[in-house]
């Protein structure tokens, strides 16, 4: 393989890249400058590299401890339980919760092979304990797998007298009814609010 | 910056290639193993720093020649003028065409400050006299600019005795009439053939 075809291979392997955008990919980045292109491969293997997890919320980091974790500011006895690093900062772009964040990076899902122990549940359970937790949010996508892990980790956080919650399901901003799937609005008048005001 | 941070904006700096992208990109990274994230970080410096410009039809090449120009079984005194490095590799694809290329690296485009001189017109010149050029395809796309490169080529290359063509322009294979453009179907019914069969 020639270096252009070599790197059409590599970039056609990222999620979402076929051949056609990766070519379109390739030849753009012989149009930059070489220092460009240094930069962009450098912070590639930079965050492979220096990105670990954080020992307390297993979320990434290249600290021994994340950010959030290292916050004074931040509420301590609330945690909110996510599937993966990236929806630690789709939620922290909302700026709604100010608690701790808990990664497990991945859901159950037995026809996968991946069971509890798969997950960083243990980590979880120390840290009720070590960090006086009271409440738990489930902050799950809507899937098979999620329903699944959040009902587990239900059952598992209940009786240690954890109050958990679980984020709400409904109309999503700016939706429109007529173009919303029947079980998105079935659950939204499910979980229907009082009407205030 | 942290250099997760880092490596999204790195990312986001890629064509079409916006900041949620980058960051569902990162997290993707994140997730190889080392050695793949240390093979694309070396194919993208690899290609930008092996690769230049083949000195007969400046397409892009690791070799002085590339192997379109170096393949004896290539026909000659025919050359498809393209604009850029990837046109070449479109044109491949088709297996229409089995002569050498010219790569302009650009089109003229007078506002954008881009004329005759930028692009690689004195390398074509040379060409005609080293290569015994009969011939000549413009193989541009459709635009105002393609449309003032292929104006100033033709009116350059005919008195020099050389038979200048362009590709065609009509109804894409699968195209359906009703959702084409009217310019197209114009150049579609303009450029009509002799029907057949």
């Amino acid at each position: 393989m020639d270096p252009i075809e070599r790197l059409v291979f590599e970039l056609s392997k990222l999620p979402s890249i076929g051949e056609r955008t990766a070519t379109r990919l390739a030849y753009f980045i012989l149009r930059q400058e070489e220092s460009q292109v240094r930069d962009l491969s450098e912070a590639l293997l930079k965050a492979k590299t220096s990105i670990k997890l954080c020992v307390q919320c297993m979320n990434f980091t290249d600290a021994e401890r994340c950010s959030l974790c290292s916050n004074p500011s931040r509420q301590t006895g609330i945690i909110c339980i996510v599937e993966k690093p990236s929806d630690v900062m789709a939620i922290e772009k909302s700026h709604r919760f100010h608690g701790r964040y808990h990664v497990l990076h991945g859901l159950l899902s037995p026809l996968d092979g991946i069971g509890p122990s798969q997950l960083y549940i243990q980590q979880l359970l120390h840290r009720i304990e070590n960090e006086d937790t009271q409440e738990m949010i489930l902050a799950l996508s809507s899937s098979v797998e999620a329903e699944a892990t959040g009902v587990y980790l239900t059952k598992l956080l209940k009786p240690l007298g954890i109050k958990v919650f679980k984020i709400a399901h409904g109309i999503p901003v700016g939706g429109v009814l007529e173009y919303l799937d029947q079980q998105t609005i079935g659950r939204a008048i499910e979980n229907r609010l009082n009407s205030e005001g």
